[in-house]
């Protein structure tokens, strides 16, 4: 994909500023260092108001911008925008942190010209912290202002989303409808970790200039994300601020997508494509990463068994810095399947890496070990668990345990 | 406890070795290394038949030297012994590797005069390597020929077993019956993790010249390790070779403790309070550790949501490396809480690290930054979490992940 940025799909605009909290003071932006070590607060609009659906982390306590947001998405309004900050989380601090979030809305919704509500709200960074709401509030104009759907605001508000990413996410697709007119999906997302300080926060925002109702775009959403956002796991932590918002506003002209449609299996497709692509990009570039690992399990027992088992390898330490290492000590997958809680016979699982036997039966092959030096020292590592207990299928996509991220993770709030 | 060694319980001797597994030939070693450098197989033997009981790792997939020790114990068979092997598992190999481990113990016993189904076997190393019997067989007679109830022999036991371990872990209590004699407990117990390479795996050994029926052993021996080495977690991986194992004599001469006796109150109290001290050390000594980290639930539902609680903040790479940096960033055991599947109240919330309070009611407190650098700082760090849900209780031992956490487990196998 040589162009993607969120505002391909018609009717978008975005942006992103500094409000100062990634840097001290803003008027001292050193226009040489990267755009995602200044630029904190991005905002996302539909020109007109649009039809949304989300999902959010599973974390019992959740980030006060986003529980906003939840509630609104839940009103059934359409929404116009979101505003996404970067660098504190706006979680653990109370009702002041809903108030904080509805105070900033508040401000960009009244230079929009539509209600708070229609503002969705969105933060990562450290908890227990409140939000700077002086600082973003001035920087509120200059935010609204720079609105456009040209290439280089998009990408602005993607890097004033990044916090350790060392690389901006942008995805983006185009397909032909039964009418023929076409319609564009884009997504952005910031991956885990934050460098000063330090929470793994998956945050991403989707736009579409389809015509479809909120309801068909939240049981797209939440079959696109299954096996692709919901398969990402960088350190097994889950964070409170995890959210994944997609807006739709029909400003492409086709007609509206309906239930049941070839429309809207080609919608669901492209989307679930994206979210794959988009969910790879952020265990790649996981905190201190220095591989990708897909991990791949067949014929468990059951769905629940084989997430059981991607899950465990996809957590496991000893697993992760053996990748590091390029060490292959496969008897650590083993291990870590052995724990999942999942049931199988161990006399009858093989395991192979980047498509080479280690186990065979339960048991460790005889392996070549100067093929498993060369299969362990690429940047991709496919492991594929074989069972025989059933059809169920997974797979999870993880990264590394590196120095770097005990270096990113211990490091200093302040 | 000034002098702790596994033979002070009358009637065991102890022995350790070096097969030529840790250094490639026993004939080159060098005196000045750490004897847990180049010694490797240890045996630890009772005079007469023992009761003996056993708890083992949850993990499906179990090391093959401890398949066959289940299966002596399930049996009811006194025993005379246990052989324990660094550097190889004996995992992941097949039927060979119960043939192995029985081939060893079949030499121990033809020189102990007793039956192959009286030794037991336990295995500590990398998975998915047959043991080399040839060298262990070899260094058998040695190794019986120096079987001796001193100190140094009791040590060189504990360092045959050693592998990333840095300290020895030895510990003992004698108390005093209703009947006036005394009775002795020792344990030794190997930590997480081997140098060339690297799977997390806790064995230990308990002796007891007590006399005390098999099943009662099994009653205490399940209650001790409940809260004690249950609650221990290096890096959230559970190994296959996990065991503890304790042996019984009755060489003090004293009356048989019979369940629901004051004598029965004492030993499991003592038994207790050894395996707290042991897991303890464990975690202290976790790979790589620089702290010591126990974490504390109160106030929970119940015994389920507790320990889903202590679990997920100790398996958190997020909470592990803070407390390496030192970095006061109490929201992430908030966000491990929330993330752990247990039901509770976010806004009724209270956590304190080393008796300071960072969150009251789920919201973040002004705590003062000086204080708590000084709190993280120490060696040992102490994490409560209060809940307001009921009066369930649970806690867990851990360590913090280190830099040399990444290096030992990311290290070569070869």
């Amino acid at each position: 994909m040589e162009e993607a940025y969120i505002t391909l799909p018609k009717g978008f605009k975005a942006s992103g500023v500094s409000a100062g909290m990634k840097c001290s003071d803003p008027a001292n932006i050193n226009k040489d260092d990267p755009k995602s070590s200044y630029l904190d607060v991005a905002l996302i609009v539909s020109d007109v108001p649009a039809n949304v659906a989300g999902v959010y982390t599973s974390n019992l306590v959740k980030g006060h911008s986003l529980t906003r947001t939840i509630d609104i998405i839940n009103s059934g309004v359409q929404v116009r925008g979101i505003v996404i900050n970067s660098k504190v989380a706006n979680a653990g601090v109370g009702k002041a942190g809903v108030e904080d979030a509805d105070l900033i809305a508040g401000k960009i919704a009244g230079l929009l010209k539509c209600d708070n509500n229609q503002i969705m709200t969105a933060s990562t960074g450290v908890i227990g912290s409140r939000l700077p709401v002086d600082k973003i509030t001035k920087a509120v104009p200059e935010l609204v202002d720079s609105l456009s759907s040209d290439e280089e605001s998009a990408h602005n508000s993607e890097y004033a989303m990044m916090t350790t990413d060392t690389v901006p996410k942008e995805v983006a697709a185009t397909i032909t409808l039964a009418d023929g007119k076409e319609i564009t999906i884009a997504a952005q997302a910031k991956g885990s970790g934050m460098i000063h300080p330090n929470l793994a926060t998956m945050i991403s925002v989707f736009t579409t200039d389809a015509a479809i109702s909120s309801a068909l775009l939240d049981k797209a959403l939440r079959k696109a994300v299954k096996y692709t956002f919901n398969r990402v796991s960088v350190d097994g932590d889950t964070s409170v601020c995890d959210s994944v918002i997609i807006m739709a506003n029909g400003a492409a002209g086709a007609c509206e997508i309906k239930e049941g449609s070839e429309d809207y299996e080609l919608f669901e497709q492209a989307l679930t494509e994206l979210a794959e692509d988009i969910a790879r990009k952020i265990a790649s570039d996981g905190e201190g990463a220095s591989k990708f690992i897909e991990i791949e399990v067949t014929g468990a027992a059951d769905e629940y068994d084989a997430k059981l088992i991607v899950t465990s390898v996809a957590r496991s330490p000893l697993v992760k810095t053996a990748m590091f290492g390029e060490d292959a000590n496969i008897g650590r997958v083993l291990t870590a399947v052995g724990y999942s809680g999942a049931k199988f016979d161990p006399d009858k699982i093989d395991i192979l890496v980047g498509g080479m036997l280690f186990f065979h039966d339960g048991v460790c092959v005889d392996f070549d070990e100067e093929e498993a030096a060369r299969i362990l020292s690429e940047h991709d590592i496919f492991i594929q668990i074989k069972l025989s207990e059933g059809d169920a299928y997974d797979r999870m996509f993880t990264c590394d345990f590196t120095y770097d991220y005990v270096k990113i993770n211990g490091s200093y709030r302040t």
